[in-house]
């Protein structure tokens, strides 16, 4: 399929550890609650009712588009389709988040998980999102696709929805290890074919979320996280060969394992805000780009202090190898503004480092 | 007061760095849910009724005590007595955690809070609780009173109950600067006297709880939290002269801070299950006890591996200057079984290190 061509392409710059003449910024969850025209479009639909629309998945991908200055957009969708695509009911709970009514609780509820997924059939709405949405960007900005990491998604799974500390799903890795094991290779395997396809689709950089990274110890994170999230790298780079894209992966409270991370074949590391630049710069070497890492409560603050602290993150990653981000995702109550601001310092205060 | 003969001094000889046979244990939480004689207790009467009923509150500490080999006991409460006292109302909604019906929410919501408190009066329950018990436990192992760190009570006054990122109380850091650190002022006179009063009525040790160390970026953790909770530790200790107890702080995901914390006058840190004890030692240096770490879930595991696990952590923290305990509290699915294999574990593989 022939798309528009790419008139920005700061951010693959950036990944591949290029020149840029300004710092590349987006934001975790920049189409969301916070902007009046997404909450528009929600009162009509279901959270997963525009997940399954292409043309509303579209629209609302583009929003934040439209009113910032950003150097990527990020389909908009959930990491919560992949249990859906494995059988499992998931619904969203306005004011409480994803609620699975029938989580696996035993082994023998594994009979519920398809073993294989025909990621057309069970996915293909997600496809036709990602190619509708980069004809409809025009090569303004690469257009990124997602999944969650396994482990995350298997905690959700066994969870059935959020939790201070995923007691069921840690139960598992303890009492279930052979399981836990086969069920993250399940979810491994669509996994690597849903990112290939996304990119076949029009993705034109991928990112892996982890955001249950921090409630594992450091081995249990050897033993059910890392082997996955670099199969996944290796696996999606091997299937897509010349076509491969930058591959980032996201972790929240992940430090413990930074280091083993950059090894794992992940172009971008995405930081959160409680680690400081200049320490994940030493955990992960020089040759990975680093992403993130304000604080997104920065972004009450008042335009001058979260200018301010904005220059100080640029100042402290530098602008080399780097991806301006959040440490987290955008949250209901933000103020659109604040975003503003936010990508506006970024790219001035990149532009004048850097000349 | 005349209380008992000490007969167990394990867990105080590991706060001082002095020499011990075998190491001392206990476990955050270890008076809960997961006992069936606590269940049974609360089934007639509400969490802060007993909390206020030193009898109660006397008879729970104790429920642990009397069926495990552990070397301390802990007063039953709750941190959130101290926004109690404030002039908060904080209720425990089962399944769901405190709730706050009324939070602080603006500067002006400043007015609802007290700016002293007359500890006798507002708190004297506590100290008849930990005097009582005191008598009551008869010597056999030291009592260790708590409270709240002044940034994690603040946090739950913000934001009205539990959350995964405080978007409130964060706010508050940023937008309201002074305010905020006024109201952890008031916080730490109160901890400051409420523990002094604790250690007056009985308490042989004393822990300060951050729950919510794991969200503040590392900046708001050297502004916010680290110069009250050094003042708490400096002041409890002048105030109480020759009486003066060990002190323990313990923070969950606090592990950016823990070489800070290390100078800031506490014997012991508490550090939760996703630091390894290598490197936490590595951080806080050979002055200061470290107590934790085991991952509360390894709790789930069968007796060997739970045994295992247990021996696994002790190698790795060495016999000296250590005290054995989980690296958060107990939960309420644990098999009262799992605590004494953890327990009788530390003991006998701990006498074996040291013979």
């Amino acid at each position: 399929m022939e798309f528009p061509k790419l008139r920005n392409d700061l951010i693959l710059r950036a990944a591949r550890g290029e020149d840029v003449e300004r710092v590349p910024v987006w934001a975790m969850r920049q189409a969301g609650r916070y902007l009046p025209e997404f909450r528009k479009v929600r009162e009509d639909h279901d959270f997963f009712k525009i997940c399954r629309t292409p043309e509303l998945a579209c629209e609302i991908t583009l929003q934040p588009i439209l009113r910032f200055d950003l150097d990527a957009a990020i389909i908009f969708s959930d990491i919560l389709v992949i249990p859906q695509a494995l059988g499992l009911v998931v619904e969203m709970v306005p004011g409480k988040g994803p609620h699975f009514p029938q989580p696996i609780r035993e082994p023998q509820d594994l009979e519920r998980v398809a073993t294989t997924v025909d990621i057309q059939m069970e996915l293909g709405y997600v496809m036709d999102a990602v190619a509708l949405t980069r004809v409809r960007l025009d090569g303004k900005v690469p257009l990124v696709g997602f999944c969650g990491a396994p482990w995350t998604l298997m905690s959700y799974m066994i969870e059935g929805g959020g939790s201070p500390s995923f007691p069921h799903a840690k139960r598992w890795l303890y009492t279930y290890p052979d399981e836990s094991t086969k069920l993250l290779g399940i979810i491994t395997e669509v996994c690597v074919n849903y990112l290939v396809a996304k990119v076949k689709s029009g993705a034109q950089m991928l990112q892996v979320f982890e955001s249950h990274a921090g409630i594992l110890t450091i081995s249990q994170f050897r033993q059910f996280a890392l082997p996955f999230i670099s199969a996944i790298a290796r696996r999606v780079k091997e299937a897509l060969g010349d076509e491969a894209v930058p591959m980032t992966y996201f972790s929240r409270g992940g430090h413990h394992a930074i280091g083993t991370i950059a090894e794992s074949g992940y172009d971008v590391i995405s930081v959160d805000w409680t680690i400081e630049p200049e320490e994940a710069r030493k955990l992960v070497g020089p040759n990975v780009t680093l992403q993130g890492n304000l604080d997104p409560c920065a972004l009450f603050s008042g335009e001058e202090k979260l200018a301010s602290l904005t220059r100080d993150m640029l100042d402290k990653f530098g602008c080399k190898r780097y991806i301006a981000n959040l440490g987290h995702g955008m949250m209901p109550d933000f103020k659109p503004e604040s975003l503003e601001v936010f990508v506006n310092t970024v790219h001035s205060h990149s532009e004048k480092l850097l000349s």
